[in-house]
């Protein structure tokens, strides 16, 4: 059994926050006491943990020694702000913002072992739902094939953005079948029966910070510093769950009876037969799996395999992953 | 001056085909006597032309003989029973369904060339609207630099489906919105919120018809035998307009500044700045040219380009592009 722990959670009130509270009970996670935290315009709500209600409060003023584990949910900026104080508590800090550029990024199935020797406090980042999605896909293939290159279309689903996000897809939904004239609020223009090519700013080279972050953490969390990775990340008209258009490159035929195997046998991914296919809404929503399926070789191309992924960007993607993480932190190493 | 011609509308009453006789009357294009036909159950309603009520007659019935020139607007099944008797009459067909493995396939930006020689009457195919928007796109970059492969994503809009699809995605918005319970009916399960990884049947090695039309008609329209192009088609909850994300792999480094020169310059194209994008609604619906942004290189790889397109796909990606080949074969040679 292990010893229960004292644990925060940063940004308690976002999506993402809130998911990752549920997950810890659902889970059973061995907590001791939960410190639920916020910046201070969303300070002073309560939520629900454990059939207990618990006031969130500021961040600003928590003293992180209270604590030795530290999800941070929040923005990248609070991550930035307040990390470094937990640490220096002796707080190990989970992120999940993206927002720790020199945090490791880990995702069980596919680097656990990198956390064996880490010397505590670390700083752990829970990667982008693409990468997470990407790396549970594609670890159990790399025994399987050389895989040379990566080609990604990421479509992601607005609830990464955000409650507000939830709320302007529903709200231009509805003006738009109400044939009212759109106004856009939280996007900069109609996302409603539309897609963005686009999300977020893009650098100088064209590259959004998600298309970046994904390259940098695939080739980190799959052990391949040189894998060729091209993405595009783009916003769909859909609430909940990321989806993934995927091309692996390799030099030799790929085997797919090999790649249905060990897909089929992956403890997180589920894989769907090719008569069926499987979709956010329906399959990957709400669930603790990764959704793959349109398993083929490229058309005329036996070095080329072709996936779809569909994951709960909420869950897998960010909460339950991070959760996942703090259960081999805490679990006894003998 | 051309001498006005007869020409034969079949399939009418479709989206397609409604919008095929509009592009005819916008263009000005010099028709004599204007035939609409349909299948039994479409014959006999009306459809606005020039001015005048056209009444739509059954296909089943139509002496070919009677018209030079016959645009196949409804489903493959009709094509193929009513095209060879098209021909036998001394009429040149123009397909836009799909259904005539055998015709030549032609966008007039890519392989207006194929047209010049050939013996009429002729079976022409105005190609898959992802087909008619990757010529337009590529043709210009064919001599920039030698493409090895083409790697797209094309997400479809339901009004490739017809109206009945149209009508689906807007009946499944309403009820979701109003927290009915769903029935789908269309499709096979929910599009709205969603996105559907494949559109109609696969074969045995995974594709569906319309990825392996794609290539056919691609490595045609570009005059690319061996071109290497690997594709997945979905379905998203879009009313009109299809977007692609594409990655073309080349064996040098791809010369930004000339891509992007290229592409301002080509006349069916228009090309969106960096710092914005191109988006299905608001850009290319309703529009003839295809839009194309986010032109950039691959992470780290200067030798793979990539780009967004969107375009209609009921004008340029079927009925515009129909009309602009029926303009080709009506210019006087000298």
């Amino acid at each position: 059994m292990t010893t229960p722990l004292d644990i925060a959670v940063i940004g308690a009130t976002g999506s993402v926050g809130e998911t990752l509270v549920q997950i810890l009970e659902e889970l059973s996670f061995p907590v001791a006491t939960l410190h639920l935290l916020a910046s201070m315009e969303s300070a002073g709500s309560s939520v629900m943990f454990a059939g207990k209600k618990l006031k969130v409060r500021e961040v600003d003023s928590f003293d992180f020694a209270q604590v030795k584990l530290a999800f941070f949910a929040a923005g990248p900026a609070v991550s930035r702000s307040f990390a470094g104080k937990a640490e220096q508590a002796g707080c190990t800090v989970i992120d999940l913002s993206g927002g720790l550029e020199d945090a490791l990024p880990v995702v069980p199935e596919a680097n656990a072992e990198r956390l064996d020797g880490l010397a505590l406090p670390a700083r752990i980042s829970s990667p982008s739902a693409a990468a997470v999605a990407l790396a549970v896909a594609l670890s159990p293939l790399k025994g399987l094939m050389e895989i040379e290159r990566v080609q990604v279309m990421a479509a992601l689903a607005v609830s990464a953005q955000g409650r507000e996000a939830v709320n302007e897809l529903a709200r231009q939904t509805a003006e738009l079948l109400n044939a009212r004239p759109l106004e856009p609020r939280f996007f900069d223009r109609q996302v409603a029966f539309n897609l963005l090519p686009q999300v977020g700013a893009v650098d100088e080279q064209g590259h959004s910070a998600l298309e970046r972050r994904l390259v940098v953490e695939l080739r980190e969390l799959l052990g391949l510093a040189d894998l060729k990775i091209s993405v595009t990340c783009i916003q769909v008209p859909v609430f909940f769950g990321d989806s993934f258009s995927v091309a692996l490159q390799s030099r030799a035929p790929v085997d797919l009876a090999a790649v249905n195997q060990a897909l089929d046998s992956a403890d997180s991914l589920e894989l769907v037969e090719p008569e069926d296919y499987p979709t956010p809404v329906g399959d990957a929503v709400g669930q603790d799996v990764v959704y793959v399926g349109r398993v083929r070789h490229g058309v005329d191309e036996p070095e080329q395999l072709n996936l779809w992924l569909t994951t709960d960007n909420l869950r897998k993607g960010a909460a339950l992953n991070a959760v996942q993480v703090a259960q081999l932190l805490i679990k006894p190493r003998v």
